[in-house]
């Protein structure tokens, strides 16, 4: 048991040391062993999680549930909060006080940036961050990085492409502190329109990041390890024009890859519109539905960890 | 254990042979047998079922969550599409992809024809159609069946009226398949508007079925050992004044009952609306509860057999 | 195993016995305890629990929920009727008598008075009335008592004042038998605009209830071992300025509590919006919160009692 991770809440990205990061990737790891043997879990047998969105998003809690579920828990769920207490102007503080006397953990989703901390000052049991707005989402961050980790053996030293829409992708922000706390190089490539915020970028330098800023994709990818690519979203651009004329340069398709450095591991946070071909699915190198599942183990491991049942 | 359903997708009416739709029966009779005694099934225990709704059907997907529960498996469950990402362009593709890497089993709700067959080709672990639109709701004719064979000790060698709305009735389009390979003979009974449709007609024709075509009620039900009825809806007429001339003679009542064969079995998909007289309801071949009810037993059934642990 | 509540619906505020409420009360303090130990409890293991919401209600839903699970039964929800047979134009009897089929027990909560006696009256399997609009709420009444005497010691020949909307307010209306059952005295303290109903108050009365009615807040609280804070809503006064000036007068804060009854409790059956100070929260007196969390240990004894597990 990491007695470290009892009782803990999971904010941001950047809160853990290196070392808690490992004990998450390899606790994720056992996890993924355990389901994949066929072991019926029972770590957490007993325990009820709430799984709180108050802002919908299938995907999301899908993984948190089936997490949830596969650590011998049970689910207690909300996917939609127009028909919660808040509606009628309770507080979010008065929500979570009352949710937290029947459960063991507060798993939560909630538009706007910040929540997630007000939640975890008023709860006693943990709470886990499943996107706050454009605040944090750190276990899609974490899943990223596990993602890494398992496709290239290790993580740390390598060259990662952040590509696509890098000012309101907010996986990227999360995952940029991690790259540097990880020691991994960046390039960021992405329509004018659409860069990092200098506010990151230059925080990320100051810790002593290694970021290249760039708009030619061929060579970016010719460099990288990893390529992270984000939606581009019409409604970012000013007119139709401008946004045809970016969407095609970061598609990611069969003939960019064969010039990008030999075994680049492609990764997506989804939904995926267009953004990357699918006739790239097949290449050994598309990692992006392997990454979605792997935020399965990487839940599993956190409930686990804070639960303190593994 | 039938290794022959490991694995298998349940997408259509016409896939499975006599001796797999006995073993189908047989398994549903064993867990009917099972719960009824109390015991606490733990077939499917440490495994995740998905029941995505991208339609919504309280009805099916509350006796699907049971059916999952009840064989010990846990549930993942959207009950609406309203909120999935394919709301913001993913294909379904892209979102099947993400879900099996989370659970053991698919059941899928769609309201476009042909979508289980997409979600079984992408998807790992076995697919369960829940109803494609249009297209097939194979789990409601097998607890059909399973139903009238419960109901008679036997199936085969019986005729049953078709009765109501045969032109949009999915499931009597399903069935009448099933009746056809299980040799029993079929009176299709409806105002000419809703008359089944000639393609239908002329197949099952073609692949042997006795068929007898009336718009005389009291006839048919005088000659049947079932009589499965379906809702007449209003908005399927030009005008109400065709509607209610229609509508009065395919009631179900107790005088149109005391005309029928002795001991006639009626069935009906439910929701009912006036279809059929309440006054009904405690005649002992009222069996249209029972059949909503053997839909668990059927569920449980598929769930043990294609994931081998029944 | 009390064979006494095996199969009994939970309709209403009245129908208890003092034995009976006896039993209640004690079943949720042993759940309490068990729950409070970490005990993997294992009463309804095995069996299936609806949830139906007829009208949203996240908290109530998800206090059910979390009761559900802590026993050891399995839940399948409904949080939401707008996908509902019913809205196909099937009749509550025939929705329930179609889940009843999956069930072992049905939760119900529905906007039409008497919707729970429906229900019960079609279902085999025991009905607990979550909720049946302006009709009964008798789990909030029974989690108020259980309150009442964990945080007391004991209940019966104190004083409780229902302070606020005593006019619109059910949950203040069941609760008023209750401590008439009891032997409490009542103090009614409302805006003349929002009095208990004459009909409610003449009742109790004509029952032997010994029932105080007063608009003067310092007065009621001071004789009070209990205030029971009801909301003042916006929308039941005819303009804004009789709004306001009520408003300010039934506000519980530090100020007033200053002046009641020391040691009083204060209750709430939540949300609250202001008519309680934050200022309040850390008063040990407060119990609103530690109100809402034991419904979850008091809905756990109605579900061990009417399955006869406990």
């Amino acid at each position: 048991m990491n007695s470290e991770f009892l009782g803990l809440d999971i904010l941001n990205g950047y809160q853990f040391t290196n070392q808690q990061l490992d004990t998450i990737m390899n606790t994720a790891a056992q996890y993924e062993k355990r389901v994949k043997q066929g072991e019926v879990i029972r770590d957490l047998e007993g325990m009820v999680v709430a799984s709180l969105f108050f802002e919908p998003s299938t995907r999301t809690r899908l993984s948190f549930e089936s997490a949830i579920n596969r650590t011998g828990a049970k689910c207690i769920s909300m996917a939609d909060a127009k028909a919660s207490s808040q509606s009628k102007g309770e507080t979010l503080q008065d929500t979570i006080s009352t949710i937290d006397g029947y459960v063991d953990v507060i798993v939560m989703r909630h538009p706007e940036k910040g929540s997630a901390n007000v939640a975890a000052d008023i709860a006693v049991h943990p709470v886990i961050n499943g996107g706050d707005g454009a605040g944090q989402h750190p276990t899609q961050a974490l899943l990223d990085i596990y993602t890494m980790r398992k496709e290239k053996g290790h993580i740390g030293g390598q060259t990662i492409t952040f590509l696509g829409d890098l000012k309101y992708g907010r996986t990227v922000h999360s995952l940029g502190y991690f790259m540097q706390q990880l020691e991994n190089k960046m390039i960021f490539c992405s329509p004018e329109e659409l860069k990092m915020p200098d506010d990151i970028t230059n925080e990320l330098r100051a810790r002593g990041a290694d970021i290249t800023e760039t708009t030619d994709v061929a060579a970016a990818l010719a460099a990288s390890d990893f390529v992270y690519v984000t939606r581009v979203q019409r409604e970012r651009f000013p007119d139709q024009e401008s946004y045809d004329r970016c969407k095609g340069s970061y598609i990611v398709n069969k003939e960019l890859i064969g010039r990008a450095k030999k075994g680049i591991t492609i990764l997506h946070p989804l939904p995926r519109v267009d953004e990357i071909s699918t006739e790239i699915d097949s290449y050994e190198g598309a990692a992006y539905f392997r990454q979605a599942h792997n935020g399965m183990y990487l839940r599993m491991a956190l409930l686990g960890l804070v639960t303190g049942r593994v």
